[in-house]
Formats: C-alpha cells, sequence, structure tokens
C-alpha cells in the first residue's frame, strides 16, 4: 500500500498533465483578408510586408484570447477587428464605395457550440460591423438585421457609432471612379451590339472589382473548450448598387459553424457563393457524407464553383483543429496560428 | 418487310404515346400559406372558406402554367401572385405592420435548373415582391438586394410599385397594437424581476405574433421539362424593428431548390430556419445522406427544429414528383396539385 499511492498519485498527475498538453495543443485561429487576382509581380516588397505586418497582428490578438482560455468567439471578432481597422482590407475602415459614394457594410458570426448567429448587412455607420453582427447574435432575438434599422439596434446597444467620413479613402474613391468608367465602356460596348441581354448578363466581376480583387475578411476559430466559431465581415463590391448584398452576412453561404463538423469563413464573388450555400454546404458533406474537412473545402471550392465560373476560397477548421484555405483565385491573404504560438502568414499560391 | 415498316412505325408511336402520358403525370405544384396555431375550433365556417378559396385559386393559377407546359419558376410566381395580392396571407397585399407602423416585405425565388437565384428584403412600395426577387435573379448579376436600393432597381425593372397606402389595413393595424401593448406588458414583467437578460432571451414568438400564427407564402413546383423552382414571400413579424430579416429571404435557409434534389420553401420562425439552413440542409440530406424527400423533411422539422424549440413547417418537392408538407405546429395552410388537375387543400393537422 506504501507504494499504490504515490504510484495512483503519479498517474493522476501524468494523465492531468497530459490532458493539459492535449487542451494545449487544441486551440487553432484561421483568418482571411480576401482572395483574387493577387500576383507576386504586381506587389512591391513594401506593400506585402505591411499586408503581412497586420495578418500577424490579427493573429496575434485572437491567439492571445485563445491562450489565455477565451472562447473562440472572441478571438473570432479579436482577428476580425483589426482587419477592419486597417485600411488594406475590403472590410470596415477600408471598405470600397458603392456606386453612390458611400460605404455600404457587410458581417456576420456564428457560434459552434449553440448555433446562435447574427448578422447585418447594409450598414454605413458602424465602425467595426463584426461587433454589430454579435450584437445583434447576443442583444436581440433575431439574426440578421439590414440598413438603418441594424444601425438603431447597434446605436442602442453600445456598438460604436461613426460619421461617414471615417470611412474616406482617396484610393478607394480613385477605385470607384475606375469602376465606373470600366461600367461606362462596358455598356457602351454592348450598346453598339444592339443588346440589352448582354449587359445583363456580362460577369459583372471584372469592372465591378478593378484591382480584381475579393475583398472580404474572416477568421475561424476553436478555443480551449473545444468550440468552433465563424465571423466574416466585407465592404462588397466597389461600385456596387440597389442594396447589393454579398455572402458575407447570409448565414450558411459566407458564414457557418457548428460543433458537430467545422467553422467556415467564405471570400469571393458573393452571388456564387449564396446559390451554393458554400459554408454550410462543407459542413453538410462532412456530416452527411463523410467527407473530410480538406476534402469537403476543396470540392466545393475546386470543383463546384470551378464549374461555374466562381472565383474565390474560404478558411475552414474542424473540431479536432484540422484546417484548409483552398482558394481558386491567384492568391488570398491568409494565416493561421495553434497553441505553440508560431504565427504562419500567406498570401501567394 | 412489307410488315415490318408499319409494326416500328406502330412501336414508335406507342412509345410516343408512353413518353406524353408520362411527362403529362410529371408535373406537380405545392404550397403554402403559413404555418401556426391555426385550429378549428378558432375558425368559423366562412374564414375557412374563404382560405380554402384563396389557396384553391393559387394551385389553379400555377396549374394552368404547369398544365400548357409553362416553366416551374412561371407556376411558383403565378401561384405566390394570387397569395399576396390577397388580404389573407402575410406578404404582399395582406403583410403585417413594423413597429413603426410600415410593412417590410422579403421574397426570393430559385431556379433548380441554373441555381440561379433572387431575393429582396427590406421593400415597402412593391405591390408583389415575388417579381422584384425574379427581376433581381433574371435582371441583374446579383443574388440579394435590400431596401430602398432593391426598390430602385425593381422600379427601373418595370416591376408594379405602388404607394405604401395599398398596404393599408384596420385588422394588421389592430394586431400591431395588441403586439405592441403584449410587449410592454413583457418589459414590465422583466424590469420587475430586475433582469434585463429575461427580455432578451424571451422567445419574441409570442407577443410578436398575437395571431400565434407565422405568415409566409410559398410555392414549389416540378415542371413538364422536370425543372424545380421555389419561392418565398413574407411580411415578416408583427412589430418587428431594426430592419429584421426572417429565413424567406435567406437562400439556403426559407427558399432552395436544385435539379438534382429538391425544392423547398419554408414557413415558421425565421431565426430557426436561418440557423438550421433549413432548406439546404434536405436538399444536403438527400444528397449526401442518401435520404428520401420525406425522410429528410421530417427530419429537419420533427427532429432538429423541435429539439431547438423552433417552430414551423416547410413544403418540399422532389424531381420524381414526391413531395412532403411537414409541420411541428397546430396547422398549416397548404394544398397541392397534379397533372389530373385535382386539387387539394388542407389546413389542420
Amino acid at each position: 500500500m506504501r507504494f499504490v499511492l504515490p504510484v495512483i498519485f503519479c498517474f493522476f498527475m501524468a494523465m492531468n498533465a497530459t490532458a493539459q498538453t492535449k487542451k494545449e495543443a487544441s486551440f487553432v485561429l484561421v483568418i482571411h483578408g480576401g482572395a483574387g487576382t493577387i500576383l507576386k509581380k504586381n506587389m512591391n516588397a513594401e506593400k506585402e510586408e505591411a499586408y503581412k505586418q497586420e495578418l500577424t497582428k490579427a493573429l496575434q490578438a485572437g491567439y492571445d484570447v485563445l491562450k489565455s482560455g477565451g472562447a473562440a468567439m472572441d478571438a473570432v471578432q479579436a482577428a476580425i477587428m483589426i482587419m477592419e481597422d486597417s485600411p488594406l482590407f475590403n472590410a470596415g475602415k477600408g471598405s470600397v464605395y458603392t456606386g453612390e459614394e458611400t460605404v455600404e457594410m457587410d458581417a456576420a458570426v456564428m457560434d459552434g457550440k449553440t448555433l446562435n448567429a447574427g448578422s447585418v448587412a447594409g450598414v454605413k455607420t458602424i465602425r467595426n460591423p463584426i461587433t454589430a453582427a454579435r450584437a445583434v447574435m447576443e442583444k436581440s432575438k433575431h439574426v440578421m438585421m439590414v440598413g438603418k434599422g441594424a444601425e438603431q439596434f447597434a446605436g442602442q446597444n453600445g456598438i460604436v457609432i461613426v460619421d461617414t467620413s471615417y470611412f474616406h479613402d482617396d484610393n478607394r474613391l480613385r477605385q470607384l471612379r475606375k469602376a465606373k468608367e470600366e461600367e461606362r465602356l462596358e455598356t457602351e460596348k454592348n450598346k453598339d451590339k444592339g443588346s440589352v441581354d448582354d449587359t445583363l448578363k456580362t460577369d459583372a466581376f471584372y469592372f465591378l472589382n478593378p484591382d480584381k480583387k475579393f475583398g472580404t475578411v474572416g477568421a475561424v476559430a476553436l478555443d480551449q473548450n473545444g468550440n468552433l466559431a465563424a465571423g466574416t465581415s466585407t465592404g462588397g463590391m466597389t461600385n456596387k448598387k440597389f442594396g447589393r448584398v454579398g455572402d458575407s452576412p447570409v448565414i450558411g453561404a459566407g458564414t457557418y459553424a457548428n460543433n458537430k463538423t467545422c467553422a467556415v469563413s467564405c471570400t469571393g464573388h458573393g452571388e456564387y457563393f449564396i446559390r451554393n450555400v458554400v459554408a454550410h454546404d462543407v459542413s453538410a458533406m462532412m456530416e452527411y457524407g463523410k467527407l473530410t474537412l480538406e476534402k469537403a473545402a476543396n470540392k466545393i471550392i475546386h470543383e463546384k464553383l470551378v464549374k461555374q465560373g466562381g472565383s474565390g476560397g474560404l478558411i475552414a477548421l474542424d473540431k479536432k483543429g484540422n484546417f484548409s484555405m483552398p482558394f481558386n483565385t491567384e492568391g488570398m491573404y491568409r494565416g493561421y496560428v495553434k497553441a505553440d504560438g508560431k504565427i504562419e502568414v500567406l498570401i501567394y499560391k
């Protein structure tokens, strides 16, 4: 008996240490800052460094939350807020202009444990739309709010409202004017053909996105309690009109999280992502089709979307900490960090 | 040889006749006019007859389209427009009032052949929101438009715009005032408890819907060419605030169609339908989980949603013409018609 107790004690200590090690090893944060025609030849060292720095900062912010035992949702929000506050990404501060020289932002969050979700669309005065989406999830009985109503709700719930001048950016304004000129030329060209239908059917992407980039930021996280969360935030498309809403704030399309399967945040030509219910499709292929996260994510991005001509990418993370970052464009700003704290940031293929 | 040609001729004639019979037998239209606490004891014969007449009229309109070889999408639109124009259903003319005594309507359509989709949310001046959703699908490069932008687009594309007085309805106004009073009492009650959280967590359904009914109309159709289509239109929730958007205009949640699997239109407590991406989930359970339409539809309505406390129902139709109309509430206005032209209309369990 003299030896038995210490042995049992040591056994439990070892178990505990293993459990702790396992726990520590289990948290992961993955982020993206948009996909598109991002080519090394068009990038200078300074610009590349700026992007890498911001992505690193976002990952560090989320990592700090997860490391200290914080919730996946908090890590997602922390990482996204850094990217929203940066003029480099098309979300929050760096949002592109609509056809009316305003910004109209969309954002969504989803909690994989509860399946609770919140989203806002077409908001013009919220500094960090991701915080408004979270307020909708936590402080209302609703999931989705749009326009002025969403802003009013956010304001009443302590979300920071700013003057629209906060979003002013000369570079984005130049992009808008370039887009409008390209649109004018496109319309002109189609008029010569005598066909209205041609204009309507033309893929809007190239003249709506003069920099050939889908600006969206997103994050997915797995915390030490094994919970998943996802969030996405965007300024939409340059020169967008008619209150167009993309996939980002559409639960199931651009954003989805479910502890049973995975957390997903998308970036790309939003219309294709809505029609294909992309984020939920990854989850469904895992749950019902028994595909791995990697296979499900690749199937939608490299097979289904490619067949339809839908450009973009996504980040996905499962409850075991496996993650995938597929994209069918030239590049995607992306990165990840695991419990070891080693931050990895990538841009090109 | 003398006998061979006539025999071959007869054979092809017979083949053709069989093909035609088969074709004629294949088209189906299923509609719903909302689910909720619809009890026979609360209904008088006159009211019941009025509902049945409108549902019959909607089915007849869609049937006429399908019978003459028209597209599933046209049948869906024809049936929904009848219900939108009726003051009995919470969509179009019969839309309930928001907290600001306006109407804010949502609608969506999806084409199962092309996976094209269109939706509008938060529109206040469009007589038939389903026609605006279809215009977004067919005449823009976008899928979803919200608010004034959506109205502007609709107006530019020949969709009928009406003065907001078109939607005035004394009965709906009484419902709103009753809802506001119930909300006031609820807030009061929770204030006494000293808890703000209680108000926030209270299921909004009962005081947002004084008639305990989820008003939404929808249709799914299979045409003679084997194509599926789905559409949904709603006035949302009485006393809704903050630009709340439900599941109806969210592709994948309230509306989805895919020739590979099925067409689905939902009605119910929208927030649950968004979180569960219900319409796409039915399709995914069929595609990846190899469930029949019936089993998939029942699983989401009677198992998944019931577990979460999510009330409502859906109509679903597969490419073989099998359909299902499950609901976990007391009743759902619903009906169907097949090629034989026999119209069936149901209200209670």
